[in-house]
């Protein structure tokens, strides 16, 4: 049978005018930013102070030196990670995050109360 | 020169026994999840409520069918989204957030917020 609009309206089909809002570019570049591989343990990490290059990479047991290092370029091209090249020797250098990443620290807490909730 | 203890300590040198924490293997595997390409978006578009799998296509603009049927089995398959087939003619089929997956909705809501403050 053909559905009726009350049949339609009953099995959730949305109502003319009733379209659902369309994902906001915003939310879903910002997702796309701190989800791409690696880069929310970064962010994690730095979150919890600054580090020097080996310390991160001991921070995020796993990534390579090759990911770690791109991944921290385009972290510093998106205005979340400060570098700061210390002139000691040998060089240190050591990343934080900028005000706009440590903006990012109320959503990674909650992402993780929820992974502590549900994650297994 | 080489950097006295104290020199060190200011560079943001790690003192013994105060090696960074390593990434909660929890908060890592949920920003892997949502942060997957698309999952985030999919996520932010059902937590505004059931969709009709067409219904979730225009909300996530740029998604293709191939995609987008493969991301909503991985967040079947993660206890994230419900899948329900209603009987009708022609099928319909919702999806909604599971509890786990509305348990993002704080955190979905608060990179929206940092989105809003610093988003171009």
């Amino acid at each position: 049978m053909t559905p009726s609009p009350a049949t339609a309206a009953a099995a959730g089909e949305a109502a003319p005018g009733n379209e659902p809002r369309v994902v906001c570019p915003r939310f879903h570049a910002a997702i796309e930013l701190i989800g791409k591989r690696w880069s929310g343990a970064i962010v994690w990490s730095l979150s919890e102070g600054p580090l020097r290059y080996g310390e991160l990479k001991r921070a995020v047991p796993g990534l390579s030196d090759r990911l770690l290092s791109q991944r921290l370029r385009e972290l510093e091209s998106a205005g979340l990670v400060d570098r700061e090249v210390q002139d000691d020797l040998p060089v240190r250098v050591i990343y934080r995050l900028t005000d706009k990443g440590d903006g990012l620290r109320p959503a990674i807490t909650s992402l993780g109360q929820w992974a502590e909730r549900w994650g297994e």
